[in-house]
C-alpha cells in the first residue's frame, strides 16, 4: 500500500490525469481542491495494487457523468459522494473493500482518491481505460465481462436515479439524458465488481502513471533545459509496451468548441512555426481523437493525443485551447490491453466514424 | 365492492376511458384486450370506493409512460406489470391493499384494472385527474401533497430505472427521456400513497364514469334515434357539478400530427356542414386543449373536449382523426376539484401557453 500525503503528489497526479485525459475527461482541478482539503485535515489517500485485493472483495467505482465543460463549473459535493457510497453498500449488501477509477483521464481520477482520503478506503492502482473516453461502455471492465449497472446517480440535492440493465450501451444512453436533466453535475456509483474481476479486467498501474507523468513534468521544469525530456523518457518504456513522441510543434490558429448531446465536440487547427502551411488538425469528441498532418494520420484513438504548453509542458484539456497558444503535441501509446482486437471493436477509429484501421503511434513516421 | 366480470362492462369502460381521454392518453385497446383475456380465464376486476380503504392502507398506481402514438403499438406485458408490483412491494416494505389509476383517460385506465383481475387487488374508483394530461405533475395527488416518486420504470426486458425526487416536475423531466430511450413502451409504478391520502387527494368516481359513459353510448346506439341523447343526459348531472354540451358538428377538413419531444402535437380543423366558412379549430398536445370558433373559445383545458363519430358516438383519440370524418364535438366540465385555483396554477390554460383565463364550459354560449 502506498500513501498519498503531500500536496505535491496531488498536484502531480492531477497534472498526470490531465495528460492521460487526452483533451477530455474534464479538468480535475475541483477534484484536486477537494483532495487537497482532505490532506490538509490530516487525511490521506491509500493506493493498493490489484494483487492486494482478495478475490471476493467488493470494489466499486465513483465517477462524474456529464459534459466536461459543465463538470468543471460544479464543485464536488462531499455529501453526495458519501451518499452514493452508502447507497451502493445498501444495494449490494456488501461493504466496499476498495474504490477504483472508471476513467483515469481527467476529473474522474480525483473523485475516488478524495473519497479514499475521506473514508479510509484504498483506491486500486488501475482503471478501466488508462485514458478518458466519451462513452460509458468504452472500458475494459465492460469488454471483459463486468457491467456498469446497477448504476446509482445522485446530484447535490435529494435526487437519485438508479439504472439496472445488462447493457452498458443502454446504460450510456439512459444515464446521459438523466445527467442532462439533473444539471450535468451528477455523480455516480458504477461498475460494482469483485477483487477477482478487478485483477482480470482492469488497466493496471494507471494511478502510478498519473503520479509519474506529473513528477516528470514538474522535475523536468525544475531540472532540465527542456521540460519534455524527462517526460518523453518516462513515456518510452518499451519493455512495458509504452511509446511516446512529439508529433508536432506549432501555434493554435483555429479552435472550434460546441457542446451538443451532452458532449464537447470540436476541432483544433495548428500551424508549424517555420511553415504556416504545415497544418495539424486535431478532432475532438470530449477527447482528442485523431491528429492529421498533410492528409496523414499521425495518431488515432485509442492511442493518446496530448497537447502541452510548449514552454511549461502543462497538459491542456480541449476547453483550455485558445487561439495563439504555442504547444507541442505528443502521441502516446494506449495500454497494450486497450489495443486488442476485441477492444478496438468498441473504441477503435471506426467506432468514432473514422474510415481507417487503428495504427499504433510507434509505427507511424513523423 | 363492485365486480367487473363481463366483456360488455370492459368494452363500456374502455369506450368511457377514450371519452375521458379527451383525445389523448392513448387508445386503451391493448389494455382492453389484456383485461378481456383475464376475464376469459375466470379472473375479475374489483372496484372499491375510496371510503372502503383503511387510512394506513398502501395504495400504488401503475401507468404507462410515453407518447400515446407509440404506446398503442406495444402490447402490455403481464410479467412487466407483476415485476413492477413486486418491486414496489420490496421498495416500500408494504403489500399494496389496492391499485389506483393515475390517469383515467385513455390507456392508463386499463392497466390497473387488468392487474386487479390478475392479482385480486381491488382498484379504487378514483384517479388523479378525471381525464388525461400530457405531464406527470398535472394531477390532484401532486397538487394536494402526494408525490409521484419513488417511481419505478420497467420495460419488457430486464431494464429497470428508479427515480427518487421530491419534485414531480423534475420527475416528469427525468422519466420522459428514459421512456424515450427504453423505446417508449415503458410501464411504471408511481404515486405510492396511503388510504388517507387517496381519500384526500383523488378525483373520485372516475371508474364509475367510464362505465356509465360507455353504457350510455352503447345503450344510446341500441335504444335511441340519436346515440348522443343518453350520453348528454348523463353528462348533465348539474347536482354533481357536471355539464356537457355539443360544441360543434362538422367534417374534419384538415388534421396535422407530429410526434416531438415524446409528445403528440397537432391541430384539427373542422368545417360545419351547412357553412364551410364556419370553422372549429382544436389544438392538440396529446389531448385536445382548446376549441375555437370564429375567434371565440368554446372550451378550454382543463374542461374536456371530446370528438365523437357523428353516427355511432364513438369517442375518437387524436390519432384516429382523419380527413373527411363527420364528427360531433362535446365540451364536458372537468371535475369540480380540477377547476380550483391551486389546480389551475398547474394545468390552467396559461400552463399550456394560452394567454387567457379558464372559463367553465357551461358559462360559454355556443
Amino acid at each position: 500500500m502506498k500513501k498519498i500525503t503531500t500536496i505535491q503528489e496531488v498536484k502531480d497526479m492531477a497534472r498526470g490525469a490531465v495528460f492521460l485525459g487526452t483533451g477530455g475527461g474534464g479538468d480535475p482541478y475541483v477534484g484536486e481542491l477537494f483532495l487537497r482539503q482532505q490532506l490538509s485535515q490530516g487525511n490521506y489517500t491509500s493506493i493498493i495494487d490489484a494483487s492486494e485485493l482478495d478475490d471476493e472483495d467488493f470494489v466499486i467505482s465513483i465517477a462524474g457523468i456529464g459534459a466536461p465543460t459543465v463538470l468543471i463549473e460544479h464543485l464536488v459535493s462531499e455529501s453526495t459522494l458519501l451518499k452514493l457510497l452508502a447507497r451502493a453498500e445498501t444495494m449490494h449488501g456488501k461493504t466496499p473493500a476498495a474504490l477504483i477509477c472508471a476513467e483515469i483521464g481527467g476529473a474522474n481520477s480525483m473523485l475516488p482518491l478524495a473519497l479514499s482520503a475521506k473514508t479510509g478506503l484504498p483506491v486500486v492502482d488501475a482503471d478501466g481505460m488508462g485514458r478518458a473516453f466519451p462513452k460509458l461502455e468504452m472500458n475494459t471492465f465492460s469488454v471483459y465481462g463486468c457491467k456498469g449497472a446497477p448504476m446509482i446517480m445522485a446530484d447535490e440535492f435529494d435526487n437519485v436515479v438508479t439504472i439496472e440493465t445488462d447493457s452498458d450501451k443502454l446504460l450510456e444512453k439512459l444515464c446521459r439524458p438523466v445527467a442532462d436533466v439533473l444539471g450535468a453535475g451528477v455523480m455516480s456509483a458504477i461498475f460494482p465488481m469483485t477483487g477477482a474481476q478487478v485483477k482480470k479486467t482492469a488497466v493496471h498501474g494507471s494511478i502510478t502513471q498519473t503520479l509519474e507523468i506529473g513528477r516528470c513534468i514538474r522535475e523536468g521544469r525544475e531540472n532540465s533545459e527542456d521540460p519534455f525530456t524527462e517526460l518523453l523518457a518516462y513515456l518510452n518504456n518499451h519493455e512495458a509496451g509504452r511509446y511516446g513522441k512529439i508529433l508536432f510543434e506549432g501555434k493554435i490558429t483555429d479552435i472550434v468548441h460546441e457542446t451538443r448531446e451532452g458532449w464537447h465536440w470540436g476541432k483544433a487547427t495548428l500551424a508549424a512555426f517555420d511553415d504556416p502551411n504545415d497544418i495539424l488538425e486535431i478532432e475532438i469528441q470530449n477527447e482528442y481523437l485523431i491528429a492529421r498532418n498533410k492528409g496523414k494520420t499521425l495518431a488515432i484513438v485509442p492511442d493518446l493525443i496530448c497537447i502541452l504548453d510548449r514552454e511549461s509542458a502543462e497538459p491542456l484539456t480541449a476547453e483550455m485551447l485558445v487561439y495563439g497558444m504555442r504547444v507541442k503535441v505528443i502521441g502516446y501509446s494506449a495500454a497494450p490491453v486497450m489495443r486488442r482486437p476485441e477492444c478496438l471493436e468498441v473504441w477503435g477509429p471506426r467506432m468514432f466514424g473514422y474510415d481507417e484501421d487503428f495504427t499504433p503511434v510507434e509505427q507511424v513516421d513523423v
